[in-house]
């Protein structure tokens, strides 16, 4: 596509390929110390979150903390996955502050090994980095006819339902469930109303949000996401700052928030890694992950059968007013990633330039990385 | 208490003890047929459900269909509770449309045997009657010591998001997380904005639902209960019926939906019960067990003090506007158990005839089997 030749002009707004986008983000981690497998790992997920439209899970909005975690020492390269205790089906892991995507894919590996012998495992893993999107690693599950689930605790953003103060996490969770023919059912949502990269990606648009997302630091509803962070805290005082409500919203929060405390618990309390204010603020994910090998219950073909007849008989279902299809969940961001890989991944241009001088930082040419 | 007196004019609209309460509702099944061990482990979760102020979950609207059940064939007294696939950590089992308690409990209780062995085991059930509440078998896990997680699917009541019709159902889930010095978490919701239970409730009691619950048959969006079940159809038409809505709201019903979705599939397709439509009407629970031992991860006495810190902090935490506390899922239910266990338990007049009625059918004095 013409598009996709590079001028320099082109560079203030670049729309890369996902192998240019891979190319920039491979080298810029290496060029800090990563070994080859953790970039790879780290790289393949980021470039896929922003190829499935993700962004705030994809390369720019994450790589540069993580080259400021490899300097800084909170990203340890080449810490070792360290199995601490382990039964056939369990295991609990010492992430020893590696990059949490590649502790975590090891970790879901480890998990569909063991499930493969005995039906169903569960992996716990601590001391773990940001292990970004969850769709990546039930995924893996799915491709090897296995449901995945997994669910991380991270440092507090959220307020319990009847509360105004952060002390939860936004506790993310993803289903992975294999279909036949149809494209894989992929759940992925936080218990909170939203993300909180949402909540900096419209803080950074100047945009604001929907109303029922967020509080002040005074417990006040507010639409402005400078809310939830302003005034600016040091990591100690983060206390004080605003914080986002659980899912459910004022009559039905308590749904969110219930499911929330439940992923709190799994991600903080079963790994060890702490709740709450126990985290170490920053990027900690606490990680649970469940795997179940589906034959060990139904045949797996009847399983499938099954599930595509239920996708096709909600997709052929009516619609409800002003909507013209129902999608499936992970739908959305099968056909992004379609979409993307034919036309490129757009990057903003001021998070570009960020990527561009941080390569000059280590000596690299972005735009030689792009072109190699 | 002197309101535990009977008098001829309270049966009218009695406050019965726990005590007397269990004693009609095993009285009535035994002589309907259930052995000894069915009436009282129905009895025991219909009860206590009651005690705990889940009234639709309790003895009146639950007990005169189970006894129809029998009488009917659905529901078979004495079936056998079979194992059909097996191994260490797994189980699938064929209630052979035994009492959904009983088949549940023992399916609850395996999965708790098995995990005590490998650290986790996952149980799905298939052939199996309505179940009841999903919280009184989590708490079995609790009371293991182990966090316990359930979910089932039933018959079409729930429209998908951006859908209008009933397709998906309630798809409940329960969550058990032991604590140490506080009383355990109980996470126990439905997936849809409310259970179909409660819209039952709000017809029989003339009331009107809130926005957002459900949509006629039409997909209108309607606040009047009757609308889910208008016009009175034959199982076979219930396609024509109205619709519950996913939990979310209008905004955020993908959350509701997509972990609906996840629930249908564990209880439908993993167990080989089928997912919607495939389900046979009426009172069909597919069951998807999963038990998890703490300390095959972390030292017991270290989770429960994690999880007794974070509800302290969550409790103490600043309330939102309105709100003098903030419950812990599972507490409101403790605290109406404590209560009622004192004060007793209200029975609705037209309810009560029914079930006195019903007594009458089977030769039993309702009056007599409350004061043995």
């Amino acid at each position: 596509m013409s598009s996709l030749v590079r001028t320099k002009r082109d560079l203030d707004m670049p729309l890369l390929t996902s192998k240019q986008l891979t190319n920039v983000s491979m080298g810029l981690l290496k060029a800090a110390g990563a070994s080859e497998e953790e970039a790879e790992i780290v790289t393949r997920f980021l470039v896929k979150a922003n190829l499935a439209g993700v962004d705030s899970h994809g390369v720019l909005p994450n790589l540069i903390p993580y080259i400021r975690g490899l300097r800084e020492g909170v990203i340890k390269p080449g810490a070792r996955f360290e199995i601490t205790k382990e039964t056939l089906s369990t295991a609990l892991i010492n992430g020893n502050w590696g990059f949490g995507q590649l502790i975590c894919y090891k970790a879901m590996q480890l998990a569909i090994d063991k499930a493969r012998k005995t039906g169903i495992a569960a992996v716990a893993v601590y001391n773990c980095n940001h292990v970004g999107r969850m769709a990546d690693y039930t995924q893996m599950a799915v491709e090897n006819d296995m449901i995945g689930f997994i669910c991380v605790n991270s440092d507090p953003g959220v307020a319990p339902y009847q509360g105004r103060k952060r002390v939860l996490s936004t506790n993310p969770l993803s289903y992975g469930i294999p279909a036949g023919k149809e494209k894989p059912i992929i759940v992925d949502f936080a218990t909170s109303v939203g993300a909180e990269g949402k909540v900096r990606a419209a803080l950074y648009e100047g945009q604001q949000l929907p109303p029922g997302w967020i509080v002040d630091s005074q417990g006040r509803p507010s639409t402005n996401p400078a809310d939830l962070y302003d005034p600016p805290l040091p990591p100690e005082q983060i206390k004080l700052a605003g914080a986002i409500l659980p899912m459910g919203g004022p009559e039905k929060g308590y749904k969110g928030y219930g499911l929330g405390l439940a992923v709190e618990i799994l991600g903080g309390a079963l790994t060890g890694t702490g709740c709450s204010y126990q985290v170490t603020p920053g990027s900690t994910n606490g990680v649970y992950i469940n795997v179940v090998k589906i034959d060990q219950f139904v045949p797996l073909q009847e399983f499938k059968d099954r599930v595509d007849w239920l996708i096709r008989t909600i997709k052929n279902s009516p619609k409800a007013e002003g909507f013209s299809e129902i999608l499936i969940p992970g739908e959305p961001e099968f056909r992004e990633e379609e979409k993307r890989s034919r036309s490129g991944i757009m990057i903003p241009d001021m998070t570009w330039k960020t990527l561009v001088d941080t390569c000059k930082e280590y000596g690299l040419d972005a735009q030689k990385l792009i072109s190699s």
